[in-house]
């Protein structure tokens, strides 16, 4: 079956503290999953559109919890259970109320030995768009000639090829992304990051040049903008009391792809990604809040009690 | 025994999300009670006014879980165990930060059959004030012809009638509510309201016209507003840090009529409305925070720490 | 697509109780599904075979729950969203550590209102068994209408009908349910009940007369027994800590199915029946400790730590 | 206005741990109250006889907590709040699954000071019954007058005076206590104790022969025991799945008052004590799980699930 | 072995409610610990510094408490179980969300009954420093004779004293705490005050009339600043999310002090205190989010995710 | 320093799910530490004796937790901290009540890259017991240099050398195990394990041949047994309620080393390991319940509540 969008990376199982302050002081961590693909997945499915995740997982109850997570939310799941690596694990401690950090358990994860191999009857399947984000090429050798086999099949098919540059620091130097990831951003038609991600792939300007259909930059707190051969838009951010910021960059790809798919225009779409990203924000939760079709229409007509 | 206040409506169980997102994701809800006038009551009662509830409730624990607050909070209780209908049920989802949502199951409940019947002792028991609000007559026939002859029985004795509007869309339209309330509004002494609640009554000039001593507009963060045959007062909302803004209104009106038991002017009434909405927003849940006679002394002079 | 088992009903939100006591003083309760039909699709599910649930939701979080768990659960569902009606509630209370008292909020619920139309397209599609609980035709005159044809489709067809008694007397009485279901029973390939509810639908001398190839008797912590016309078996119940009754007796049948379903005999059916039963009462929740087609190789050969 | 039963002494909050282990290492703990003598009050109210309970709470929450919870449980309270002591505090460990360990923080406290004027208005309004415990004239000299004090009222008046021994080994001697008890047990009508705290007033015989007319023997896990003037009835205890022992006796002793009350004989006595007692055992919490006169009749007929 | 800095005082279980709302409606409530001076110990000995706390628990569970969470801490802990006496208890009651109230039982507890006996071995090893809170002197006569003993030898052996004044008007009038404290800030190398508390002691110029060194100014969300003989220096409070502000003042003495014994200048002792103090209150709990040396590094550093 | 007992090898985080069911449905797991070695080290501590662990941790909160918690039950910790692994992780599912399952993120973890350097400076300060756990020497090769280098050195300098056998198959095979433990036992003073355990390094009668002093046999629920040259004791469990088993084991050989530490006879130290070990499984967690001295006179002593 053709999908609307197909992603493919790791999606770990994620220990959260519920309460700032040392991890070493935590008595208790919330179980859920964290990935940047999975959530964009969700997200699209939730809007309705047919999204399509593929990753290896463990034989283990923490990839269970993964696919069944994306059963429940109606995303195609193609999940390779791998008998020889578990499910990586992500914890992440809220150091303070404003500062995050993470430790990984992914060497050697299952998730990490993504291969050429599991996307092919995926590729073959057909897609309108390919979602890649930048981080599934850091994870191992094996997962790089998968993305990048998959970029190169969706080019030879005329597929739309987005790009987010989700840059992450722990996994490889901005020197080793940045010769990877530039040139997957040269044949993509939609590149997403903030400015510095822009830059690693070699900045606005060069890829426009390039050929890019769609270049667009994640502002945060003061809202994303996107640039095209015919003019730049900008938007601010949907104001909201903000609970949870983490997956907000993720929520705002799925609105965008979203308002793409919908075929709707660069302003349309700059909207539609603050509205998504707004509405995840607000609620604790990577994925958890990202909103409905319907709540789309209503979050903003119903009226609070 | 005459009271201070008589009111009466229904009063539910209520389960609310702890946590800000989709209620299906929810693991487990906060039992609690909720109900307009029983809110209103408890914050009398912690103001030193002796207040009376009436209402109906079910031969269960729901209805248990009321009465015993009510009880606790030195609420003059008169609760008529209906053997066939249960305790309505409020179910609220915190959907965003800032958006609540809820869900009823109370189509049906001991609480909407309440009827004339309930209130025949408690009104000849007798009363200063009689407090309405306008959702009860929109629960059932009976609970409609309660209303009606709870005010009229309530102008006939010359007791202050307060009405609150409150209206519920998810139990009628606002034709439906016009036709009811207006006629209600009209014999009253003071009327509470947004102003979009104000309007749905006639509005204030109509109010005023029609002999109305005192119609209160509720504006929520901006504060509120009272006109009388001499004058206007307004006054902006005590600053406080928000933490659960279901229940201010109601907060405010219990403020509101506390000031006017007191007999307290106009001015002094809004102070004390506002004061004992903010510190019942500064807490979490609908009536938990409300002062005490102490506190609302206290909360302004006692150093923080 | 044709399925192993089709089965229907109403599956409802559940909310919990997680500490003996009375209800009115709790101060949470865990919220989860729960549904006779659903917790034996899941079971088969886990058990590997393909299980088709079909109910009626309503357009609402808690429907969302519902769905979202069996499609987790890899149950194929088909759920009629019904825009004029609530899903069901369920509210359990633990008042002591021996005894759960239930309340339902189910009274013109969504999955009340299951008619024949709902289940035309599943019956075409076809199935191996079809499952039926007598809790179905006690919910509404169109749900026993759906029933009633769905027997008479299987049996037309030449499916195997399984029918668990499962009376609820807080639905109906015993005369009513027996006037409905004795006819049902008459024609079922398999009857699943307790010693009082086998009786309710004739007693098993008249049910094997009838033509009955199967008629099992769950007897608790004393095991099961079944009886076919050409012999009788038992079985005690797998030694055990039990941690929550409740789902057995849906586990029971969940485990003898499967078996059933792998042409496996009498003895090996009530064997696998007792082993998924005393797998699901050692874990909290109706359906949640189900376990797995590994697990039933692995949990006893597993060594404890 | 007469109750049926007057008691009094200290409530104090506690703070229970609710896992196994030791206290230094608990995150949280539940706040509840106790107190020997509410807890039969509330065991009493629940059973349909009015209750009334005397004490001192200091001007703090944790007054407050006691006061309300008592008012909810419909026990008239007459509770002095003492501007210059804080209300008593008691903290408990779950040490291991087998061993509550406890610590007060009582001296000095408000409870502990209650004197004989506190009694006063109390005592001249009547009531049936007088329990006290001897727990009481263990807090201090005032209390200790107060406990005689009241006896010695009930006897002038001809009430029947129960006394429950309840010898508390942080609070006094086994010879301290005794020289305080036994004549107060002399003149009793009902003396409840362990085999040791009988020893402790006296002896069985001993008390018989100076006219009191019932000695209970509590006896645990064994069940108990009354003997007579005319003759000798045991009981054993009520089947039943043990979740918190604490609070037992005190469930004991209002199941027995209450028969008392009823005018039953001591078959009948022990046989509701003891059948109040399991119901409370079976729940967590000292007095949360006490029966209703309702639930008296209910629980065992009442088809478990 | 002589230390960084030598301090004493009391140090309590502290039992903290986490919803705010008046305490008599928390369920349950955290437990911790709590003192100004093992605050600053645990904050000092988090940025690489030896700290000696001497300090009075009783033999029970809460002193067990308090003593292995400063070891956890690497704090040098002289700690004197006292069999007569038990560890004080503060209630922590969190009113609205801007308003926290205390509790104490701390009457007669083994923390208040600190003497100058207890101290003699710590200050004949040696500090380079002795940190007073004003608090201790508040306890008991014998706090106050041990204070005022380890003021006059660490004057006499020239080791650094640093008063932080700390009025606790629960403990003592202003008047009462002027008396002690002025004497004991005149001999005083540094005291930390917000402007009330340096009045008491007999404001900044005073102070510095009389030797004082360094007279440190906490003003809390404004920020801080400092007096020397040779000028004035101020630093506002650096920008943070408040989760909770207990305890911001200890943190910033922890980071002062730091600084200080680093040998660093009046503007960087202002600026680490204020780094400190930011990080303790973006956390909950009053000690739990102090940095380590490490985090005070990267904690600005280190890009938020 | 010289120790009582010198222990080493890997300590863990453990998250551990709190209620019964399949780890993916869990919502939230606690935060603990685990490790067979530290385990007996805590208990020791407890009970007076001075014992000393070294490991290597992670540079990570986990690594902190793990040092953290041991400093506080004054354990001497000697911890490495790895500045190139993390600490190790241990997720326990307690798939049904009587079965929990682990899974273990602890390949290339830092505890075990313990090596023989890790040691030497703790070797030379001294021991009058060598602790050896047999997990340790499954780790990593030179974890196993590291034990058998500690056990040649215990051996040299006379010290007892007491070898728990604990196979764990999940790090590696019976053969492996035994070719690597059968010499480590052979020179041991005292050898703890399980019946199969025993076999797996030479079975009892040929340790004792080689001059083992001391075999002793754990068998769980039913007690213990020890074999000297001359004699044999058995001692049954003690009684007790268990909440949870794991960690039973390492509590055992907590108390039999504690009373060997105490010069005292085979059946005293069987009595003792059972009375230590009994208390722990009393309790939640691995190590949380392990009795103080004073609790091991006490808790017999003490009368239950």
């Amino acid at each position: 079956m053709t999908v609307d969008v197909l992603t493919f990376g790791e999606t770990m199982a994620v220990l959260r503290a519920t309460t700032p302050g040392p991890l070493r002081l935590a008595r208790s961590l919330d179980l859920a999953l964290a990935g940047a693909e999975s959530t964009v997945a969700i997200g699209l499915s939730r809007l309705g559109h047919r999204a399509r995740w593929v990753g290896r997982v463990g034989a283990d109850e923490f990839g269970a919890l993964v696919v069944e997570r994306l059963l429940a939310e109606r995303v195609d799941v193609v999940a390779h259970e791998d008998p020889a690596a578990p499910t990586g694990l992500l914890v992440r401690e809220q150091r303070t109320a404003d500062l995050a950090r993470v430790a990984y358990y992914r060497a050697g994860s299952a998730g990490s030995r993504l291969s050429p191999d599991d996307l092919r009857e995926p590729l073959r399947d057909g897609a309108r768009v390919l979602l890649v984000s930048g981080i599934t090429p850091a994870l191992s050798d094996t997962a790089r000639a998968a993305t990048e086999a998959a970029v190169a099949h969706a080019v030879a098919h005329g597929w739309a090829v987005c790009l987010d540059v989700n840059h992450r620091s722990k996994l490889w130097t901005r020197e080793e992304a940045s010769d990877v990831l530039t040139p997957l951003a040269a044949v993509a038609t939609t590149v997403f990051g903030d400015q510095s991600e822009l830059d690693l792939v070699g900045g606005r300007e060069s890829l426009l040049a390039k050929g890019v259909g769609d270049v667009v930059t994640k502002r945060g707190a003061e809202g994303a903008e996107t640039t095209t051969p015919t003019g730049h838009w900008a938007t601010s951010a949907a104001p909201t009391t903000v609970t949870d910021v983490i997956g907000a960059g993720d929520a705002f790809v799925a609105g965008y792809l979203s308002a793409l798919l919908d075929g709707l225009g660069p302003a349309e779409r700059l909207a539609r990604g603050t509205a998504v990203a707004a509405t995840a924000i607000a609620t604790t939760g990577d994925w958890e809040g990202l909103p409905t079709r319907a709540e789309l229409l209503t979050l903003h007509g119903e009226t609070k009690r």
